[in-house]
């Protein structure tokens, strides 16, 4: 049997020792865990930033990884910690929106809110429940622990809003979901949203700026350097960049701005 | 018998591939080592600082870790590389105070001084001991060579300097051990210096700002959003932090600064 | 047999969840591959930084890793995905000189073009070839798959352009290769370029800078705090650093500048 996959992801920056704790705590009751961080660097405190990385790695991790998530402002607090099982998966992190986006997209089966104290730090403090519940938890379920065992099954859990994107015959309005390390501008247009854009020449529109034209391409190269393009991005979401440059940087563009893409 | 679990500490941020040579010279020596990355943001040379993380970190570790940390502004000096065993683990770095503190808290058993040539790289250079002599150490204790195997006894290391907590009737002074990553201002003083300043209302001096009325919480969340609040943390010490906000941001504080309670 | 090493080296950044998609796919195809980050924060778009990156890295891991590098500002062009086998390892990354470097030190034996859409990602994007060719083709070499089954075998590859030493009897000019995080500034002189300069005092000339005299000495701590020195680095090239301070801070330096040492 192969080792059980634990993913990391959270809001606690890469300068503390938080994460590492956390692993400490799932080596301790799983030793032969293999956890992968994919990221420590959610912008604090932003649970909707949290879900959307989330969401967009979970899909490629083997079935069976459990995926353990702390952006958790309400630490301590009544909201619950909660397991969520997939038909891919299992979610383990605070009720507050950020498990579901991940989990939702990978067809939710059960889930549990957790309440035994037997699979949490003998010591819970108030302010950590990353290193104190949730890591125990995913660890325990490594080991193999039936997610029942870990308190009573739920069925309302708090969900993420996110802008719906808008259609017209020659436009499409939604939303910066995320700002990516390359300043690349990564919209909540789907792929499936906008084949009435695949190529072309598009006017965007963004809060900060006047109105950019610029085409619709395959991949960043498909532009000069330095020139902004539109293009379909490695997850299915529509982006604006600038090959070889940050785009945001360029736009002033930041996560939750409103975006218009017009087809000229 | 599970992996041996090794520990990494460090000053060398993470830009460059210094951290990877570490692992690097450790998977050659025992390529069954699993090893956890605590921090390599410590600030730039500042070995309390990196005692005060190690010491955060190595108690949520299973018994039989080996902790290598690496902040080291005198490598090439004569400061020796040693070996700590404790109660809980061993502890391998430079004899400068920086695993003095995390060691003392696991109850110390014995110290050597690493001096065997034939448990460092071939060729050691004179600047970068974390790779060439104090990883290859931690690989080749992970394969179980004893620590007497590396050189003779010691008894006396380098200890680091941390102001004592002051405990008046309705006053407590202390110092600011670390500032984290979200902001909050990390004191000396521990759960149990604090017992009389469990709830209520204390007002907080710190050498940048007016003093501070705020209240003794139980966890961020229980003060509004951007409101401070003193807070036992998740390591048991005393922070002043502001619910979704920075604390240090807002009364300009940082490490090593003076800190006041005052019971009103 | 111990489990592979697989080695990622990426422009990607830490806060986006692409280095742990990159890690996704590689453990969907070899579960027991022991993942090590050589660093994710190489300067975007530069592939010479990537390249001194790797090849600083690579000699220290054991033979048979697989070092995975990802610096492609061509990704979704025609530059092509390329393998090469040396004497000690095997790279895989775009042909646009990232693994070179590194992979002359070891002794190129034989070098492929990746073209097999077996060993990809069912779906392969047209802007990340990290996660949809190069991590799944290293997770196919750790399962024993030969190169030559990834397709053609080639023998021109592109190679980035390094400033040559020049040697005077009392001056050398050269190039500052890269500025560490600690802000030492790591030229191209190697350690056998320099034997009429590994003691006494150098003049050190860099573009934004009045001439400064140092010593060259044999570790950081020869100098007194904040003295600049000259030194021989971990790596056996030629460093000006300052004893617990930044020399690129103080003398203004960056990648790509030019760097004249005369001896007096």
């Amino acid at each position: 049997m192969p080792a059980k996959i634990v993913t990391l992801t959270s809001d606690f920056g890469l300068k503390d020792p938080y994460a590492a704790e956390m692993k400490a705590a799932i080596l301790s009751i799983c030793p032969s865990a293999v956890m992968v961080d994919v990221t420590h660097l959610v912008e604090k405190f932003n649970v909707r930033a949290g879900a959307f990385m989330l969401a967009s790695a979970a899909p490629y991790f083997p079935a069976g990884t459990i995926h353990v998530a702390v952006v958790d402002p309400g630490v301590g607090t009544q909201r619950r910690p909660i397991i969520i099982e997939t038909e891919h998966s299992l979610f383990v992190g605070p009720d507050n929106g950020l498990l579901i986006l991940a989990a939702e997209a990978q067809g939710i089966k059960l889930m549990w809110h957790i309440e035994s104290r037997r699979f949490m730090l003998p010591h819970v403090s108030s302010t950590f429940h990353g290193r104190d519940i949730f890591a125990p938890a995913a660890a325990h379920l490594a080991n193999g622990e039936a997610p029942e065992e870990f308190g009573p099954q739920i069925t309302d859990v708090v969900k993420p809003e996110f802008t719906k994107v808008t259609r017209g015959k020659d436009v499409l309005a939604g939303e910066v979901l995320h700002v990516d390390d390359f300043g690349n501008i990564i919209t909540n247009m789907h792929s499936k949203d906008i084949d009435a854009f695949r190529e072309g020449m598009v006017l965007v529109e963004l809060p900060n700026q006047v109105s950019q034209l610029m085409k619709v391409s395959r991949t960043y190269a498909d532009a000069k350097p330095q020139e902004p393009l539109a293009v379909i991005g490695s997850h299915s979401y529509l982006e604006i960049a600038i090959n070889q440059g940050s785009a945001a940087a360029k736009f002033l563009a930041k996560a939750g701005d409103k975006i218009t893409l017009s087809r000229i």
